[in-house]
């Protein structure tokens, strides 16, 4: 009855419309009236729908596990694994002092406010462009770079670069192999000062790690796919396929950002092979965990105990989001357009990724006039610029966002399949996303714990690496003494 | 009572999600019940504040029609009209080929897909490339966009830019003024091919139009703001004076994109200087016109009419803004970052104008494997690319959608205002948004005609200018016989 009503007001509503003015007061009225009788019935059928759906546990969907993503076929695979160095080439630094002296002093645009509100400001661009032109040496860095042992191997018919660092002194110690995923606009670099934290014994542990950080394929020394589909489930099985080519068929796993999306596959897909997840994000992207902290907004402290403040008020944090992912939403609709820009302009390049450190790390520092950048070391900051710039590889990056979106299904799926790795949870003071264990649980049952850190933020190993690689030792202790 | 069943569950979620993995299932059915329950009480709530905040029409808010944009102060203000004159300076051309020698091969990425899908392809770059660096004449261009003659006037602090093209012959004529206002990323550009149909007399009509085509504040020619706030309403404030100050109280309007909503806001808030306007973009923008179209869905062709087509499925077209608005959304919140690459890569920012251009003027195009390009005169879209890179402008215009959304209360005010202006309202073909009439008079009650024209795309008047020009003409016939 309801729903005949309906179409008759409308068609009255137009029929109306044209001379009636005086009536369009009575006439929206009404058709408020309709919108909300239509709306609710509406909503109960989209709620059902949506119920019943939380309600099912899909099977794990059968993947194939050789996918090739290269330009040749599998006929005859180098699968050997060969020594690299990275390199930033005299040509490199020519065109980029080009591209400097290029850069038109009118580039630069006044801010309009005093802080960083509308994105990298007049003053902190000036900073980026003299720290780029005056302080940063290619070739220190390039050193500083290259200290640890970098290789290539070819996995899936795309060269995937790794750094593999083995502890030095391992006496009366049992080396664990860790797997490092690093997210974006981050790559290897992020894991730089956590790397030796994790290599060296502590007389607190039996243990020490023996470090394997890939870059993302598409991400810096890493191949690109030459066919779409290379999203983060496909990333989880290419990265377990470079860890048994390596030799490790069980082993440890860290990540953040897309590292622990990566890390969080890796362990649903291959869950008797990863010993334990380690992630510096926890977070349960399923539909039913951010509906369950949006209702949870009737009674924040029943649902998110001590993460009260972190989470809500719910308004709050979702203008927040909208606010702060206008990049996501680019990225995973036109991620080649914005690319061209990004891969000509190295300041454009070096704002973009930079502006992601600064927000992420702190999203005060968005009312400060610098945006936070003084409490960085700038050339931290670059050494990551320049990886991205040096390969040119930030198009290939940014498709993974597209990917995602493009294979949002599976990823939906995935989410919805617990795993039954032991899993930590590191949640640092200011990181983005903040979820209370219970619904971390839905999709990992066994979370043995969550540490909560009163610092850092979304880019914890980069930001926090000795808080990081404590958590990760008392991690990989505990899980130790599960038994599967 | 059903809310005070929440915490308790939700507690008791808490609690069992640490041990008892068999019962996860289980937990989240109990969830998922709560959920619905809340959801539905929490739905209504919100229904009924949205109903209630439909009904009531607000006050025509009072504006400060002198806000100061500039950096000096209005002592001493320099109103005189001066005549100004294009300029594609030797060193922007000598700058402009250092940059694209220092363009890299490298910098060119392989497209994943034979389409425009994932956003400008390697194909579509290249031909870009190629135009720009080996067709397009600075010389002769300079001297094309000059044809018509151009103006500076300082209104409200800023020295506004504007063409001012009369007719010539107007014996036995009468020569009505008219206001174009373009949008993003559009400029003035858009009008030339529309102005001299505009400005010659045609047999079936007495009168004939003095063409006004103000560039707006912070794009191209016309200064930008020193502060926040210069959002569209304030540039319809700004305009308005243009206007006075060229002499004209009373005058048409036509506009599109931004254009339109620039010229809904001088409707509203000045209906008696406005004879009539004329949108080729006609749209509603309230929360209503929304609502109904979504609700609409029940029924199409109840609400939609011959429309039904170009609005649903609405869920089709949902996606479609969701894919096609991360360029909207990325400036409404990042406007400076986003900008530093633009300004410093010519075929970034090439790219970044020129996809909208594309796939604005048929969504199909996007599933071409030139994107549409071959259908333009690349030369007419490479004036449009200079005008923004010769004022170094993209990142003030994109600032504007920032604004927007810094002062969206005020724009959603004034969109639930009706104005008495005579309106008519053109829709392409293509064009991104189309309302039905019924909903277009809740904020027009004067709307006298709309036509639907079965070419073009979102920039009308730039690319279908016989069309255009005849709308307008029979518009302002129509409007010229009604009695205010």
């Amino acid at each position: 009855m309801h729903i005949e009503y309906v179409p008759s007001t409308l068609v009255w509503g137009v029929e109306l419309g044209g001379g009636d003015k005086q009536g369009s007061k009575g006439e929206r009225h009404a058709i408020c009236k309709v919108i909300t009788i239509v709306g609710a019935v509406v909503v109960a059928v989209l709620f059902y729908k949506f119920y019943s759906s939380f309600l099912a546990t899909p099977d794990l969907p059968e993947f194939d596990l050789n996918v090739w993503w290269g330009r040749n076929t599998s006929n005859g695979q180098d699968t050997s694994i060969r020594p690299y160095r990275i390199l930033f080439s005299d040509s490199m630094q020519e065109n980029l002092r080009r591209k400097m002296e290029a850069y038109r002093r009118a580039t630069r645009v006044k801010s309009l406010e005093d802080d960083s509100t509308y994105g990298i400001n007049y003053d902190v661009l000036g900073q980026i462009f003299a720290h780029w032109q005056f302080k940063y040496k290619y070739g220190s860095r390039v050193k500083y770079l290259n200290q640890y042992n970098h290789y290539i191997t070819n996995v899936q018919g795309l060269d995937i670069h790794f750094m593999r660092i083995k502890p030095k002194n391992t006496e009366n110690l049992k080396v664990v192999p860790l797997l490092l995923i690093h997210g974006w606009p981050s790559s290897v670099r992020d894991f730089y000062g956590i790397i030796p934290l994790l290599t060296s014994a502590k007389p607190e542990y039996n243990f020490v790690f023996e470090v394997i950080a890939p870059s993302l394929p598409g991400f810096a020394f890493s191949q690109a796919p030459v066919r779409p589909g290379l999203t983060t489930y496909q990333m989880a099985i290419v990265l377990r396929n470079l860890m048994e080519r390596i030799g490790h068929k069980q082993f440890y796993v860290h990540g953040g950002d897309i590292g622990h999306a990566i890390g969080s596959h890796i362990a649903t897909l291959f869950p008797n092979q990863v010993l334990g997840f380690h992630s510096s994000t926890p977070v349960n992207p399923s539909k039913l965990a951010h509906l369950t902290l949006m209702l949870g907004a009737i009674c924040p402290k029943c649902v998110a105990n001590d993460l009260v403040d972190k989470i809500y008020p719910y308004t709050d944090k979702l203008q927040f989001y909208l606010e702060e992912s206008g990049y996501l939403h680019l990225q995973s609709t036109k991620p080649d357009t914005v690319g061209i820009a990004l891969q000509d302009s190295p300041l454009g390049l070096a704002s973009y990724i930079i502006e992601k450190y600064l927000l992420f790390t702190d999203p005060a520092n968005k009312y400060t006039h610098d945006g936070g950048l003084s409490a960085f070391n700038v050339t931290d900051l670059m050494d990551n610029v320049l990886i991205y710039w040096s390969t040119g590889s930030i198009t290939t990056s940014l498709r993974l966002y597209k990917e995602s979106i493009l294979n949002y299904e599976m990823e939906e799926t995935l989410s919805s399949i617990p795993t039954s790795v032991p899993t930590w949870g590191l949640r640092t003071k200011y990181d983005l996303i903040q979820q209370p264990d219970f619904i971390l649980r839905w999709k990992y049952p066994n979370l043995v714990r969550t540490t909560n850190l009163d610092v850092g933020g979304h880019f914890a190993a980069f930001e926090k690496p000795v808080e990081v690689s404590s958590d990760i030792f008392e991690a990989v202790k505990f899980f130790s003494t599960m038994k599967k």
